[in-house]
């Protein structure tokens, strides 16, 4: 196996601001946004809230004051044409395209095993494709803090402030404030919880030491495949073996025999908890708002787009008529839709289907697509 | 103008029941039926009820036991073609296209004045195209009734004995017997009444003298054009001066000058009522299940379809997931149609248009046709 050993860099005299590379992990088909997110065309590929940009377009726009071109984007390699369509700054060899979903353990790992082969101090940014976030500028903040953090020496993530008793998140629990210069926010991670009943949910909410575990963190890539190595030695040899490859003729030819041997973990497993228990990880509690848009009662709620009378209408073909209804129609047809006497209806019209539901049972569309499945409708899944 | 005086016949010696003729008024878009019903394909081009027939198909099925080839239709222009591929029997001559909707006092009377020139014996028989009736023998076993009350020089209807208080429909009040030899139920007429409140509609069910007006009526063509005559003098003057070129090359352009002259009237202001006020209205109170399909809770209680747990699935090429939901999905599309957890719908979905409403505000469905009128759409009315 063609690796080496990692060069633990010494202290960087360089800003650590410059030291800074986006990584876009742009993967997860939004199962639950059914039928208008897709295999074929995932969440992330969607103007969900009307914003006039694709998610990922608006997450690379987020990205792009603190990064410059310093962008890798990892996603499906069907989704390649779309991507470049939605972002063609980024360059050949800045995109990780995976032959099969191999979960973020993989993904985080070869972009920070690549990043780190081209320059050992890089420190990475790490930001799901598929999130929604207001206003940016505190965004920008919290992550520049962050940078500043990985920068003594951290794994750094940035926690969500918690709105509501949430159940359907993970959260951070935080330690002692860490006194970092030009990151006043910086504190300590106890530990990451795992997504915990109501009950116990209001109690983290209660005692303020709670954050939402959105999944953004910022890191030196030396520190993030130093845990990796130690966790999963497997698929660090793996990241390792493709990154040496990467900036080579070799590229695709390594990639496509390794990749699918990888083992398929999450990175919270394989890097966050463990640094998190060895004291390496650092908490930037945010202060902006903040929402992974899982359903449609999400988009209902981020949306800007006008109401037609009290029902949302999304969709820029959109020719809806309402009477006596409310809630919302997502299209992306230019059929005529008519809404009459009906509340707190979802519908969602596709070419090829549709999906009529309420707000409240918007988190059960997966049970829609399990059982299209099982229906051997996998078609339009 | 080019009309005679109308020949009163004798008694024939004829037997009732070969002097009948069958004629099919297909008009009404259907708009409570929208967008599965519409301009361009009315309610009575569908099969409503899954039973394999369009309702004109079923109509004509009904009646061609009673007729035999004798059957006269009338329809708009626009769906000659339809028409004809599903009545490939009906003759040239037999076929009556409006070129511009008249309102039944033209259609009919235009029927009866082509048959009267024809033969002045015959007894017509009007039946609606988008009617669902059954058992389709005790409509026949009424039909002959009214055809042998009708040789005794009466216009005769076909009342329906209520179910239920409805308000949807007119009544018909039943005077004494009159003891027609053949026609054990035959009754006068006192009058016909308009739809009721619920309140009177609740006294007539319980008075039992009282039938809906289903708009089934079988009379001498004689005695239907004499009331014509007296009542509605130019409506009367237009369809003679049509019927006596209809057997002749001058048919097309006789109908095509005179028709858009006819006044706008219903047959039942033009003959019935006056008609019952003279004495000359029989009614045959029939025991059969009669239903106009007015909307798409009708369509939800006729249909024979499957139910998919516990939704009515209604369309060809169906193929609907449902969890937790209840109500109708109506389609002519292939579309994967998905509903979850929501109770009661209705859905409608076609190429161009779809609809969602609930069961109990079916018979507001045509206020999205008038608001997409308003709104411009009417490509898809």
């Amino acid at each position: 196996m063609n690796t080496q050993n990692l060069v633990e860099p010494g202290l960087s005299s360089v800003d650590p601001l410059d030291r800074f590379y986006a990584v876009i992990p742009a993967g997860g088909v939004g199962t639950r946004l059914w039928p208008l997110s897709r295999a074929a065309a995932p969440k992330f590929l969607h103007d969900l809230t009307g914003s006039g940009s694709t998610l990922i377009r608006a997450t690379y726009d987020r990205l792009e004051p603190l990064s410059g071109s310093k962008v890798l984007l990892v996603t499906g390699e069907a989704h390649r044409e779309a991507v470049c369509r939605q972002l063609p700054e980024v360059a050949d060899g800045n995109l990780v395209l995976e032959t099969e979903p191999k979960d973020s353990g993989a993904a985080i790992g070869l972009a920070a095993a690549i990043l780190y082969t081209r320059d050992p101090d890089t420190i990475m940014g790490s930001f799901a494709a598929d999130q929604v976030i207001s206003p940016v500028e505190k965004f920008q903040d919290s992550v520049r803090e962050a940078i500043r953090t990985a920068a003594t020496g951290k794994i750094v993530t940035i926690g969500i402030k918690p709105t509501h008793p949430s159940t359907g998140f993970g959260y951070i629990r935080m330690g002692a404030a860490l006194n970092v210069k030009g990151a006043p926010s910086a504190h300590a991670v106890e530990e990451f919880v795992e997504k915990p009943s109501e009950e116990i949910a209001e109690k983290y909410l209660a005692s303020g030491d709670y954050s939402w575990n959105a999944g953004m963190f910022v890191a030196p890539v030396e520190l993030m495949l130093r845990h990796l190595k130690a966790n999963e030695p497997t698929l660090y040899e793996g990241v390792m073996e493709m990154a040496l490859a990467w900036d080579t003729p070799e590229r695709v030819a390594v990639k496509n025999r390794v990749w699918p041997t990888l083992p398929k973990i999450a990175i919270d497993y394989a890097v966050a908890e463990p640094a998190a228990d060895a004291g390496d990880v650092a908490v930037i509690p945010a202060d902006f708002s903040w929402d992974d848009v899982g359903d449609f009662a999400a988009i209902a709620r981020l949306s800007s787009a006008a109401e037609n009378k009290n029902v949302k209408v999304i969709g820029e073909g959109a020719r809806v008529f309402t009477e006596d209804s409310t809630g919302i129609v997502v299209t992306d047809t230019t059929r005529v839709i008519a809404l009459i006497g009906i509340q707190d209806v979802v519908v969602v019209d596709t070419p090829d289907a549709l999906l009529v539901t309420t707000r409240a049972h918007s988190q059960l569309v997966k049970k829609a697509v399990d059982g299209l499945k099982a229906q051997g409708e996998t078609g339009v899944l």
